[in-house]
């Protein structure tokens, strides 16, 4: 098996596309701009998903499922929304095999439609709030595709909710971004940042934006997951109106926010190295492989296989699921079936040899620092358990010291533009300036833009830009 | 709180409509034919996807994702298959501002563009087999839409798997069919018969389709799920080929299988009755509600609200998730509280009032009987435990007893006819016929169908029809 991955140094785009073909994550659909998620990719969507969907659930939300398709007038309803999704809309416009009287949007995002249905709902104050979230499609036509982190049709979810006051709906808005946070650093192992948005980086149609910033490992940001302060703009729109404890017609107050499947890329591009995919154990489909090897094949199908299905059920029970695997290839040389699982960034690869069935050992080795080391068969279990939380903790470590590393602070726009030409990353700065000002930043820098303005350690100082009064704002490039 | 559902006997349809919008569990969305599944429903979907999603992945299958659009040739490719689908397409005509070269249609199934992928990833025998299972969005344009039997957009999952032989594709194609059906029956209590359908009712583009037939409460059949051995027809429309291990190339064979929200609609005119919707256990999002109940405020909501509460843990605890519910409505008059419940056909209601507290007991009433009961309150959870599998069971039991006394024979067409017309029901019979004696049948007798040719109890007799030899066949009128 010939080493297939481009090096990262030589060419970061083409490194990650080569990660994803090796580990069969994704593949290009034959719809231009539409992916493919193959298996194993599909695999670390589902225990994202589940990560989200758990907090979303004891955080007192619930799913449901509406349209896909979209009337037309429903995004005009909203003037800076439809401004903002009109363009990268697809249209169906024949159904039946007939013409449409009114061409349907295929759903770039569901605030108008589920707004719709809110207004038929909600009668009461007793009928909020409302915390709905979905789980589906959508589609924004992209000129310029890359699997998972832009794709004309991708996975996500939406939560949706609506509010008697402005207070709950701003708590809300940053509760999910906390939840965001919690599960990205704590399940991901990804380290963000939580920020506001500066108003050119905004969601059409909200008053407020707040993002988890993540760094991938050329040092560029990825916008991991938003939660948007919506105020009255799409409750205003659609009418979605209550009657209030004194009797009184009020209108609501709306949040929404959203993760996708480019989280998978943000994962790719944070822990992956040169020989391909890293997998933080808690999303890894597969967590631990057993290898049985041995060139006597009576030796290695006989004794070595069942004592690696022994082992790998103990395991499994003990993790509870289906997280391990057993490598049968035997028709495959040792050096070829380990790379099969450093490709797919499998954590921990457990090889039995014959020298292990008399020592009563197993040779682990982890994916994240390839280090090795030979654990007692007696005390497997409890070994590779705290390996495997110890895989988790230091790729969230190394990724953070990775940003760290990656973070230098500006006091004019002259030493932004230098940093950010000269090595990239995150540049702190004073930041007050109007979206117009971001526009001609990011001209003059070659795409760098404001990521947020951090919730934590917020200060104020003299704009790089303007010389007004400015907030403490991270620029970077980003995808 | 007025009765707002219609009895069956008065409008079977009506009462149908009546019992969604009073469990709330879906609407109509703005578009045509769609629905939006509201979170109670979308709960009970996501209860009866894990059931089969576990099944799936316990046979050896993982799920991927494919494109919601396919190219319009693709479809063009099976010559059955687009004469089936293509009048229901929905059409994509225009995306990013710019009308598209060649129109997608909205997937209706997607045979065709797996079909394609598979040509892409299928190599060698050592590839094979290849069992994927998708969970995804489809649209059918319907022009008689009804909540959950039929929209024009419905969530559901498809099964594609590729083999080397037509033994094993053969194989899994009755595999499926036989988790469905025991998914069916162990836990949505649909009772179903599985058999093969006749030539008029196969899937566009198979050699031969499976399905698992229930029994709906007003005497009609509904086809809950179907497995299709597809043969090599889109193997061979699609090129997806394999060198086997003699190094020859070859065909694969494949099948395609599937469920939809459709059982959602089967679960409810199986077991609901007038007074709205009756769930089994296993799938009810709220399997206990609790109702502490007392005309002195105080009482309720400082004595009665945290037993409930106390019981309520408990029992969420044994139950292994968060399946109770604490009923606090206590601006409504009791009647009312009662009431809300048993339209949302939670299985067990547990009433807590003052002489409860005394007596030391919890008044238990089962959905499915109305049966009442005072359970201690110190062996409550063991209790509350085999009340739920009794219901489950009784569901079933129930279920089946209904399809068996609305089962008839008949041993000549005008006998079939009369039975049909009389009293409905399935009615079994042999028949041999064509396509078009199917379609002679149907319209002589309003609608009548032959609903499959069971699995069990096969034997062949003279047809109704034709006179020719036959095998016994179920007819009825059908959702």
């Amino acid at each position: 098996m010939a080493r297939n991955i481009t090096a990262r140094s030589v060419d970061y785009s083409q490194w990650y596309l080569d990660v994803i073909k090796a580990a069969e994550l994704a593949d290009y659909a034959p719809v231009r701009g539409c992916m493919v998620i193959r298996p194993t990719g599909y695999s670390i969507w589902e225990n994202v998903q589940r990560y989200f969907d758990d907090a979303f659930k004891r955080t007192g939300h619930v799913n449901a499922y509406f349209p896909l398709l979209i009337p037309n007038s429903f995004l005009q309803k909203e003037a800076e929304h439809v401004e903002g999704f009109a363009p990268e809309c697809a249209m169906v416009t024949h159904a039946g095999g007939e013409e449409l009287e009114e061409p349907f949007a295929v759903r770039p995002t569901s605030e108008t439609v589920i707004g719709h249905m809110y207004s038929r709902w909600i009668q009461s104050w007793r009928d909020l709030p409302v915390l709905i979230n979905q789980w589906c499609n959508v589609m924004r036509w992209e000129k310029r595709p890359r699997l998972f982190l832009r794709t004309s049709e991708f996975l996500w979810q939406e939560g949706h909710t609506a509010h008697a006051t402005e207070q709950e709906a701003r708590e809300e808005t940053l509760r999910m971004l906390e939840v965001y946070r919690k599960v990205m650093e704590e399940e991901l192992a990804l380290p963000v940042i939580t920020g506001e948005k500066t108003a050119g980086e905004r969601f059409p149609g909200a008053v407020a934006t707040y993002t988890c910033e993540a760094m991938m490992s050329d040092a560029k940001a990825l916008q991991a997951g938003t939660s948007h302060f919506l105020g009255q703009n799409f409750a205003r729109a659609f009418e979605i109106r209550f009657q209030d404890r004194d009797g009184e017609l009020a209108t609501c107050w709306t949040t929404s926010w959203g993760i996708s499947t480019r989280l998978i890329g943000a994962i790719i591009m944070t822990h992956s190295d040169d020989d391909g995919l890293v997998l933080p154990p808690h999303i890894a489909p597969v967590k631990v492989v057993l290898l049985p090897i041995s060139k006597d094949e009576r030796q290695a199908e006989g004794v070595l296989l069942p004592m690696a299905r022994e082992l790998s059920g103990q395991l499994d029970e003990a993790l509870g699921g289906l997280y391990t695997a057993v490598d049968t290839q035997f028709h495959m040389r040792p050096g070829d079936r380990f790379f099969t699982h450093l490709q797919r960034g499998v954590p921990l690869r457990l090889e039995l040899g014959e020298k292990d069935v008399q020592s009563g050992t197993v040779r682990v080795v982890r994916r994240d620092t390839g280090e090795k080391a030979d654990l007692s068969r007696d005390a497997l279990v409890p070994a590779v358990q705290k390996l495997l939380e110890d895989v988790q903790s230091n790729l969230y470590r190394r990724a953070l010291s990775f940003r760290e590393a990656h973070t230098a602070q500006a006091s004019s726009y002259d030493e932004l533009k230098a940093i950010l030409a000269e090595r990239g990353g995150f540049v702190e700065a004073y930041f007050g300036g109007t979206p117009e000002d971001e526009r001609r930043i990011r001209e003059e820098t070659g795409g760098v833009t404001p990521r947020c303005i951090p919730l934590v350690d917020a200060s104020t100082g003299r704009c790089i830009v303007t010389g007004k009064e400015g907030r403490r704002t991270i620029f970077a490039k980003a995808y």
